[in-house]
């Protein structure tokens, strides 16, 4: 995990994508969550966590993209797989094309050996029923059989791209759990990260006394009262 | 259950939404299925069954609908789940606004706390994946994890609204089963419901009787020596 | 399954749909694959194959479209059902309605008994929450329980339609796996499940091979050097 | 004009197609407005009236839909152009296909020459700055270059069809104004025609007392004043 | 045009909506264009410009949405109309809905005879070719016969509502020049309209420079020196 | 003009988009019709034709897309106006997003004094009233208000990119009529030139033909005597 502060990657192990949010809208950004993309997979070990590498496609040309088009060993979509860094996760802009494939099972399995930590795509993936099986995070437009070919030339790596309606940087640190894909700019991931993690622990103080009967106003929001209840409730936990 | 006669309870809990739709069909209703939305929980206890009690949004306006919105307890949003009474299904219209969330698991537990007969959304929910093991009826459009501020401003409660592209009415009986919700117009809950009940007991023997090799024409729908047939089926069951 | 050639049916019962995408596309078929659709079953059995019988809808019409209409027992819909020969697979043109049910678990239930391979729509069903648990290959998007008079009106069997933008003629090859449905021309049924046959044993070799650790580039496609360790690995495992 | 009443004719040239609508709602029909089409021409001689003529579509499909197609001159776009009776109205089911075009300035203009009424067609046309000069009506989704052959295959003449989501079965009398295009069922012209000639007198005199400054209420809909006005106002004008 | 400052008024008349955008974007809004208008009129005397009064609807039920309903002189959309202020914009929620009307040629007329400013919808008019011809501000999604009853229920007068996305709260300021409408929040109009103004004088100068040949860089935006080369332009205008 | 061969260029300037769309087809090419734009403007000079210089944009981010960033001469939307060589078209990238505008009147009046033969957006312009009456050509998505950096970046100059669907590489030719824009691959530019000339003096011929009552068959597509009769036609023309 290359770049990631580990009390940073730490913390985004755990924090849920929908706290990431709030803490980003707290700072002015309304638009960080990929729509239109689901968790195929049922991975272990926490939440996706890692820097953005991307892809960016194009419409396809039919005399461009045939089949023999994978015969170039420099052919971007491939050269793509082989250049994502361990503990990065591939984003690919697939301009939210749900007709097509992104890819498939052997480039996901290739992914998954050279050490990414999971890949990310506004389109479909194809052989959908094998992927879902494997441990490893894919977020997609669900599946669809139809191969890349038909809508997509792959043509760039590693630029500045959309996916989902979200800019993705370079670098971004990527965060995704059973809800989504959150994108956050690279120079508050830290930040963000700390907060949100301190925002979960009180959410877990207020969710069990809401779960006990607690009214929301003076709740949630805390008011004074519960927050020092809540500063109690984390001396007796030594949180 | 406050407002709803115990026999026309009893037999809405069991039947199917698309036996009411059958029903409300007959009587001329077209548009009584609130599209876009999925049942999130499976919640014990039969269908979905309560008087609905509403709460309308508009679009969010950047001054107005900051985090800071949360602290006056007399948010119509925080005053809305509160006023739920026991009994009554929250029907939320977020004019099918699928890129953020309608609420998340806090404020459904403390509906469920309340006694709420469940929650249905046009849009999606947040913290999906801890409100997907609550035993409570949860309807939506899914995950998704931006906050509602991001596109709603909570206005008024119980008026009538539109969700999913339905009238929903206060006090309309909602009801909700794996498919979906329908919803009936309060002053015909009891004769759908009686209807429901005995259209379902028909179609329990008409399945058997496909099941079983039977042509569809003369079963399905029964002419004069089916419905003889069921008549004499009924009897034999004690029906 | 009657018109098909056994070893055709042999290979297509287990060849992924995303395979056989690959082989049309290769003779220039770029829209074959069902959009809008997925399985909601999950029978046994292996992959839906058999010749496509089509039913054809309109939009429905207020005066000729109430419930009555089912008392006739030359209703198109009702009359398809019972027209379906054994083996083939019943395939419904619902211009994408999603409003609305393309049927009902009655329905379903007869196709089943009455030897039909399966049920293609590009509408939902009705009574999903049933079918889900039917050993019969249903395809649709998803689940709805409005009935189908609301929007559609059977008009014609067995003609060319469309069903989730695709082409289909009578006779036309369907082929269901998990993740979606393909239309393979019927001229063509043969020479595509011989030849995704093949591709799929090549796959399989070439994914334990990007498995072991193997790059994209020389394996997926395969060079002259893998080409040779496929022949050699087809022959220890005597293929 | 074939089978129409000539009082019905001289009717339907006249009277707006909201009014039509209007008559056909008090009758029980909601959905007879063709939707996602406009009319593209100017044509001199009032509303578009006629008899349906249809033609259906099916998508394309690369091996059929090539440009020698057309070489076959029993090709069903062709045939049908070739086979609209003087004075109907050619119906096109594009399945509301944006992408490519129905037709072109060519087929236009046989039909033209051949006495048909008029066009509409869900798609767009090509030649659309052409056609726009054309004194003949024609209804369409716009202009757009692309040709049929790409997404569309022409399978079937005077069937009942979909077009812009509504029925439209041969016979059924089609009515277009400057804003659009209304289906009416073909038993029931006669009296549409005669009820909206009269509701059209009407609104006229309503339309002149609002511009006066007659409040709404009792003015529209009319009190039993304003309707004894309304007689004293036709005796003065001799209808 | 009541509560509006003369000046504020004046600058309104003139300046382009897009200039109010941008001057709002500068305060922070993103939102403020109702999406999905356009004008349908060509009216004299300038933007159309006054305080918001609202209407709002939700869908029609087939039970209270009959013709009949019309006879209930308080029916909220005839009493809505009865009730605009003079000088005020009447802003229909239509929830987007673009298959039938909103209103048609007699409400838009009596709306115009009691002095309203102007109207605004998010959905179609019906008589849209009539109404075209009148000298009176109306933005709506272009024309469609059917009408309003058959999927609107009015139910509400001068709420906070949505149109087109836009949060529009009674009393906001609308203005709409021929490329749309912006709602500018009630407390900023002064402003914003002064420095809208304001920005209008220098874009005039900057556009005169770049069509004379001046680059952006230094011009759009301004440097030092094209400030001072304006503030030159300004004195020797008189401005 | 700086790439095109004179003789292609003068083809270019009179052929239809329809008649090159028809000439593309034939060669494979099925995607080449940007879709979702309309012609603003009615320029004088016939077609709209040079060579593609692109221009590709991404989502906004708050943080980085405030109005200071046109502060900064280098960045790429105001980098891009001046880079564009005469002659050669504009192409935008704006993802088919409509609720914002790619550019207006400043940027696109400095785009005509730098010698560029046109504009061509996937997203509207804002001040759409002014542009319609400047003598340039302009292809958007009709008009919008808000400022661009609400929902785009611009990001890269003179990269292939997608436009309307299609896929636009640097130096493609561009050539839009009144209908619309079609994307010719620049190998291709020369004999799709010629072929569209030949094919439209035949379509002249056969129009006439047409026009004059013949029929379809045998007269379009023409059989051996109409070749023949075209033959004389143009040897009478002197073509």
């Amino acid at each position: 995990m290359s770049e990631l502060n580990p009390a940073t990657l730490a913390h985004l192990k755990k924090v849920s994508v929908a706290t990431l949010c709030t803490q980003l809208f707290k700072r002015g950004f309304r638009n960080v969550f990929i729509q239109g993309t689901q968790r195929l997979t049922t991975p272990s070990g926490g939440n996706l966590v890692g820097p953005a590498f991307t892809m960016r496609s194009i419409p396809a040309r039919e005399d461009l993209d045939q089949i023999s088009a994978f015969d170039n060993p420099d052919h971007p979509q491939r050269k793509g797989i082989e250049s994502v860094p361990p503990g990065h996760v591939l984003v690919l802009d697939c301009r939210g094309e749900k007709r097509v494939a992104s890819g498939g099972q052997i480039l996901t399995t290739r992914l998954k050996v050279r050490g990414a930590a999971g890949l990310v795509s506004d389109g479909p993936v194809r052989d959908s029923g094998d992927i879902k099986k494997m441990d490893f995070p894919v977020y997609c437009a669900g599946g669809s059989a139809p191969l890349n070919l038909i809508h997509h030339h792959a043509i760039d790596l590693n630029v500045p791209i959309g996916c989902g309606g979200v800019a993705v940087y370079p670098g971004d640190i990527i965060v995704g759990d059973e809800e989504g894909v959150v994108v956050i700019p690279a120079h508050l991931a830290d930040e963000v990260a700390t907060d949100a993690a301190a925002q979960e622990v009180q959410e877990v103080f207020l969710l069990e006394r809401v779960a006990g009967g607690a009214k929301l106003a003076g709740t949630y929001p805390p008011n004074a009262e519960t927050k020092a209840m809540f500063e109690a409730w984390k001396k007796e936990k030594g949180l």
